[in-house]
């Protein structure tokens, strides 16, 4: 069982500046605190989301069974990351669809709804909306802004861009830019997002429609890559999918006829007589592995927009600190002042270690405080979001070093 | 130059039993031949397709530029496969959209298009095919059959299904059957095409349509795994597209208004000065990775058929021949007499080395004789069509045991 979390909800009315150039007024961000504000204003820690999670970090809803936040293991009463000690905030980014303003409101001038018109946001723009927040909440310093995967991303940006409130920076899963190979996975689920019939240009609302197939295709996607090779075959290998379903004898599946003929060996085998037979079917779900990612771009494609996911996967292909500085990582991170932990996953082939790593080195040669934890997990890029006991026990330990040095 | 290759085409009238139980009659295999079969009829090789290949493995077609085959840099006169010593057959599978009979041609009885009602072929089912056309050819007995990726897999399943008619197999980036992440990219580049409203399914022909939105889906998705990331870090890395097609100044592309004092830092740096501005788009192409996937599956959509496609990923899922032992593939592989010369890339993640091992593996333990070459190559699953000097070394070396034995 875990706490009761209730949402809330700030208004804007001022206008943010974004990276583009193009800006955004009147605009609401949801968030949800935990914990208490001690009266010195020294234990806020934020908590930035990643691709299709949300304000809900932790705690359940009223009335709501499993509803639990998507980091509702590592952070709670006596958790990891200790809201008993830690005033922890969730705050939804803009852009996303799941309270904060985004392309499913109406723009303040037209009354229109934004649709594809949505301004283009980056890691920027959201910490820089983040910040604002945080003002409005009187928190002038952060004992620790804490993320995974592009969560990350922006923890790592408020070291640059606020460098002066944040007393630790954790980063978790995650890299100082994208590679080719990520933005390629990210031009895939986008272009079968916005080639779909349904998705009428980004405004599809109008339309009483939702591009479905382009949100399944790209949550198919997204899940191979969050997955480990290994992980995927231990959970489905090769399994049919009705040896799962069906419960049915193995014995009543016989393989067809004239097949042991053709494929040669096999039917002078014991084994060979409970071999369940193939479907032998282009469309229909074979094997439990496509049952499952079917199954998962089902439920994304009901809740998730599509405006949003174009602009969140553009927002991790922008993101690169070092740009600026002709590609140089230690001279991007030599503004950062925080004390910082990196943790990243051995199997994590999405935002491998190394990438961690050259955050890590960047950070050293700039002879600032970094503690790394590289966690031999099976889990690939998803390990950042599960229960692992070496895991949650490097977040336990660096958060009540930061509790002891916030609260004397 | 390479020489002129004529492609031939075979008609088979009588019914060819296929794996699933249906059958197939009255169907075309489209072949061509290069080098001239010795006296004995000993010196014939059986090259093998994957995916999107054919029977026009090396040569140009008359008056064609650029028509070279698929793997001409391996195969010809005094290549690592020396048609002047060998006779190369290349074939197109049944199923397969370039010629031999196909999802696009019409049933024999109903005069229908099969369109979706193709039947299922798998791996076997083409070795049997390919088996009828050697036996219409005169060719009692194999040098070699090679093939590369689902091409070594037919390879591998000849020496299973016909062991007495092969004397070498070469299986070049290959697996003993695919992994969980395998199928799973199937089924994403199947669910892409299938529900295409263009699909129809699988009748599209009818239509007058094709559905090229998910071929295009597909293909990238395809491209993304044939590549190592190394590569495409190497090849594109984060190199926005306007850089290469506008051979733009790079001063003349300035940061946005207020980019600067939002991102924090870089205002101070000489090299921030030449940073290109992004567009700031979701929808529109901003880096150079994602104008090559796009290309390539422009590309592919206007050429290969929707059907074979589903046919041929399926054959992939399909194929595991130790599937009927019991997933052991040492007991699979014991009626095996050929001998082998398996052939892995170190960056290859899609057919990655560690499955040509457990070929190899399963071989030595029947006490078979077998060659194993694991190549370091930078270009993952596309390195075994590349060149690569210690890759066509290692090829020529066995090809030419393999003339000295069958042509003493």
């Amino acid at each position: 069982m875990s706490f009761i979390a209730t949402p809330q909800s700030m208004h804007f009315p001022e206008v943010l500046p974004l990276q583009s150039g193009a800006s955004i007024r009147d605009y609401h961000l949801v968030y949800e605190t935990y914990g208490t504000l001690n009266a010195e204003r020294t234990n806020a820690v934020l908590v930035c989301h990643a691709l299709n999670a949300s304000h809900h970090v932790a705690g359940v809803y009223a009335g709501q069974a499993k509803s639990e936040g998507w980091w509702d293991n590592m952070i709670g009463p006596g958790k990891s990351v200790d809201t008993d000690r830690f005033f922890v905030i969730g705050v939804n980014n803009l852009g996303s669809c799941f309270g904060s303003t985004g392309p499913m409101h109406s723009h303040p001038d037209t009354g229109e709804v934004y649709g594809a018109d949505f301004p283009v946001v980056t890691v920027e723009d959201w910490v820089n909306a983040q910040a604002r927040l945080l003002d409005r909440l009187g928190i002038a310093q952060l004992a620790a802004v804490l993320g995974g995967s592009l969560g990350g991303m922006q923890a790592l940006s408020w070291t640059l861009q606020h460098p002066e409130r944040v007393r630790h920076a954790v980063v978790v899963a995650s890299a100082p830019n994208l590679t080719a190979e990520n933005i390629a996975f990210n031009e895939v689920a986008r272009r079968a997002i916005v080639t779909d019939p349904d998705f009428h240009g980004g405004h599809f609302y109008r339309h009483g429609v939702v591009p479905k197939r382009g949100l399944r295709i790209a949550r198919m996607i997204g899940h191979i890559t969050y997955l480990s090779d290994d992980v995927m075959n231990e959970k489905f290998g090769r399994q049919l999918r009705r040896q799962v379903l069906d419960q049915a004898p193995l014995a009543a599946a016989v393989p067809p006829q004239g097949a042991s003929d053709l494929v040669g060996g096999g039917d002078d085998d014991a084994s060979a007589q409970s071999v369940q037979a193939y479907l032998y079917s282009t469309q229909d779900i074979e094997f439990q592995i496509e049952s499952y990612l079917r199954y998962q771009g089902d439920k994304f494609s009901d809740y998730f927009d599509a405006n949003t996911y174009l602009l969140i996967t553009r927002a991790l292909d922008y993101f690169d600190p070092a740009r600026a500085h002709g590609g140089n990582l230690t001279r991007a991170l030599a503004r950062a002042t925080a004390k910082f932990l990196l943790v990243s996953f051995t199997t994590d082939w999405r935002f491998s270690p190394q990438r961690s790593r050259e955050i890590v080195k960047a950070l050293l040669e700039n002879r600032r405080r970094v503690s790394y934890a590289e966690i031999d997990a099976p889990h690939g890029h998803d390990a950042f979001l599960l229960d692992d006991a070496r895991y949650l026990g490097v977040m336990r330990t660096y958060f009540n070093s930061i509790a002891e040095e916030v609260q004397p």
